[in-house]
């Protein structure tokens, strides 16, 4: 066994948790990883702490079992690419020796058991490699027995802690008797907070940009959230209307939400509880989900990923080199798209400004900066669809986005980024871009009809091709003016531009299209 | 214009029909080809042809207004990556040469008005290179005035021919008075049958062991089958059903079939006529549709394809570089699976020999060459899922496959292959199995049982780590012999195995994992 053969491009993350034990194998390729299995085996080891603090014989034989399913695989990774680490039951279990002794043997390696420090900076590690933001975040994951806590700035963690409540403990302790009463909620938000009151402090003195959640807890709270047609950002409001739902159910075995799945219910409430209290002594606005914790955390560590970039533009990356884009021609639609909307914001800020509106407010600045940002990853994206075929390739590009792994995008940007994909050319699906909800779909269309006149100016995908164009807005009417006589002498996007300003103008977008009078002629010039 | 840079991956084909122009543009990138762009106008230079042979100058200003839009996007592209051929009309137009000047002052480019045999040279060259199939192959275009017809051997034509008829002319003259009647269509198709009379002893005499359509008509006809539920062979027999449903009809302006596209509909019956007169007297047993015809042998010509393999082969290898699939992975998936296939083939013949069938009827033999080729495509293409995300991989593998443009295969064999593909792990999705009408679904379902237990086997990706086995088949029940105590040392997999046994049981397929006895043991080792 020990001379066997190695498979240098596969890696394991192994995490021995309360519940259940974990194994993520990800193979590395071209510099791409892929998931290869997920493998998880509920142990239930908390099950078998007894009173004396020690673990019992049935839960480490199921932990033993788990291992060696797991061992049969680890035998053909280098032991460099391995990481395993037990957590919260294997720190406190004082006969844990005993059952590390006998795990390691089955494994062939060491486990190791890390602090609830060590875990928080793990989460945050994951939590940074699969979100995005700039500035300084908050990370919160909530576990079955306990909650990490922690402010980072980019990757690397400034504050964290291990926090001794989960929603496993908190459903045994405040939920035992099945009700969904009030007073059970109300109980156990109250020890949450007082577990929160030595550490809340702190947090707040340090502050943060932006919070992003993880673990199951969060994950089932968004889905339900999503599954009411509410958009994906956790307020405290929508928690609070969340916790009058699961009271209207009464027990806990009658708990019946839309968009929660039955093997999250028995824990839902405990955990809602403890978000609560989070959101509430922390004073958090809003928080969207992260795409990873513990074990991504464990692997991003291993693996060679670039670490001097947001996670968006690593995701994007990783798509043009995975699905062997052009990326001179996706690098030219995007300038000439976000020039285009560059041009409009500066209109739009121009006027507010007249309208003695002295600055521009903050809200707009974010919600301007979202929209470029988007309308840039999509343009940079947009012939992902054609690595399947040509006739269909916008619905191709939209069916990849919404399911693929996008570290950094969140559900609603990847679901506002297909829409975009779907309608960059031929008839537009409105559907699509009225569903997504991380903006306006006014906002949404008006991206969408840029990214298609961007791509049309685009289309001969060589230097010194792209004309000097300006772009202005009146209402819902785009004016679209290009050098003079320039349509006498590019037939082919001057039709396609006709084309397309009758599908905008039929849906009741005018979109004119006109040139330069001769004398303004010198103005412009062909630029790329 | 003329020093323009150049874009070194883009590839023109410009084919100028009688009744539209057409242009392809391809993008090659790291050796994999893409369609970017299909531009096609109805230009209906035939309708301009006069009584006295001449083209008049309507019809060719609309040709020389479509040929100012190629021409925009032709500047990029070097000379060398062009070819604009022009077919029919052009050849007999009386005075092609007034149009030919300008259109080539338009495009910069030379245009070669090809001849019958040339443009029949080329459609088998586009049918070769995009359809599959060993031996001579006879392939037939039913154009809008011409027929061609080519026998040819791997990518070379042996006997060819350009036929004055096809679906527009047979439209003007058998069904010009808009009457789908029996007699107008036996008009139809004497007078196909007169055309072919002259050169149908040569096809018979060469022979020829598979038949190809391309074109619109049978494309047409292909889908009208596919959704009345038949397979995709068409065969004189359904091609007769149809003929007796459009007589139904009673007339052009209501011929309404579910499955016929509006805009086919004016030359369907002509084209159908035509159809039947070549099954009839070139004695055809089926037909299936072939991927491309003179645009992409025009196209493919240029490209550096490889020449020395089949074009499943060739589409096979190209999806496993451009999505990175781990080949050596692949190939030990398909080595196990067709080693599994191969043991079940053999017991069944033994078992016709012992029944005093001396000889393996020649049908069974093709089909089972189909299931052996059609399992080891599945099960090289199996991880195909994985480059979009790992959770739901099945189901975005058979989507791409689905979709995506596999020359070589035919459309029911990219339903087999995305029902494998969908079913190669989890629980089983029989409606896609049911639905493909390559093979029998209990053949089906048996490709599929022998995927999943050949992925598991292979689990551990690594050489050396794939058991010799023996499996057996008896009934619907499938025993798998393991070497003797093979479960006590590979957890994982005789546990995956264990779930997979359960899976194929509880829907009433046994599955049996058995061990060799101790003293059998030493007959098997671990080989990969």
């Amino acid at each position: 066994m020990t001379n066997a053969v190695k498979n240098n491009a596969l890696y394991a993350a192994i995490d021995l948790g309360s519940n259940s034990f974990h194994m993520l194998v990800v193979h590395e390729v071209a510099g791409a990883s892929r998931t290869l299995a997920k493998i998880k085996r509920k142990v239930r080891l908390a099950a078998g702490l007894q009173e004396d603090g020690n673990l019992d014989d049935a839960a480490m034989q199921r932990g033993w079992d788990c291992l060696q399913l797991f061992a049969e695989q680890l035998q053909d990774i280098p032991a460099n690419h391995i990481r395993i680490v037990g957590t919260a039951t294997l720190r406190i279990a004082r006969n844990i020796n005993v059952f590390l002794e006998q795990a390691q043997v089955i494994l062939g390696h060491p486990i190791r058991v890390i602090s609830g420090e060590e875990e928080a900076a793990l989460i945050y590690e994951g939590v940074a490699w699969t979100s995005s933001g700039t500035g300084r975040r908050l990370a919160i994951d909530i576990g079955g027995a306990s909650t990490e806590l922690v402010i980072g700035e980019a990757t690397s963690a400034l504050l964290l802690n291990s926090l001794d409540m989960g929603c496993v403990t908190w459903l045994r302790r405040y939920f035992a008797d099945g009700l969904l009463s009030q007073s059970n909620f109300e109980r156990a938000i109250a020890a949450a907070r007082q577990v929160l009151t030595p550490v809340a402090g702190a947090y707040l003195k340090l502050g943060w940009q932006g919070c992003i959640g993880a673990s199951g807890t969060i994950q089932a709270i968004q889905e339900i959230m999503i599954s009411q047609g509410a958009d994906e950002r956790i307020t405290l409001a929508k928690l609070q209307a969340l916790k009058q739902d699961a009271i209207a159910c009464q027990r806990l075995d009658t708990l019946n939400l839309p968009g929660l799945q039955a093997d999250r219910v028995s824990v839902f409430p405990s955990g809602l509880a403890i978000l609560i209290a989070l959101f509430d002594m922390l004073a958090i606005d809003d928080m969207v989900l992260a795409g990873g914790a513990l074990r991504e955390g464990l692997m991003y560590g291993m693996l060679g990923q670039r670490q001097d970039c947001d996670a968006r533009e690593r995701s994007a990356d990783s798509l043009i080199s995975r699905y062997q884009l052009d990326r001179t021609q996706a690098e030219r639609v995007r300038n000439t798209a976000l020039n285009a909307l560059s041009q409009l914001i500066n209109q739009q800020k121009a006027v507010q400004k007249k309208a003695e509106l002295r600055t521009v407010d903050q809200t707009l600045e974010l919600e301007l900066e979202l929209d470029s940002a988007m309308l840039g990853w999509a343009a940079l994206l947009y012939e992902l669809g054609l690595c399947i075929e040509y006739k269909r390739a916008p619905e191709h590009a939209a069916y990849i986005i919404s399911h693929i792994d996008l570290p950094g995008f969140t559900a609603a940007q990847k679901q506002l980024l297909a829409a975009l994909l779907l309608n960059q050319r031929d008839d537009f699906q409105l559907a699509a871009l009225e569903l997504q909800s991380a903006i306006d779909t006014e906002q949404a269309i008006l991206l969408a009809r840029l990214l298609r006149i961007s791509i049309i100016l685009c289309l001969r995908r060589t230097r010194g091709t792209v004309p000097e164009f300006q772009i202005s807005a009146q209402g819902s009417q785009l004016t679209l003016t290009l050098p003079a006589n320039w349509s006498q002498t590019h037939h082919l996007r001057a039709s396609e531009l006709q084309q397309e300003a009758q599908r905008q103008t039929e849906l009741g977008w005018p979109l004119v299209i006109e040139e330069m009078a001769k004398s303004e002629g010198a103005k412009l010039n062909l630029r790329d």
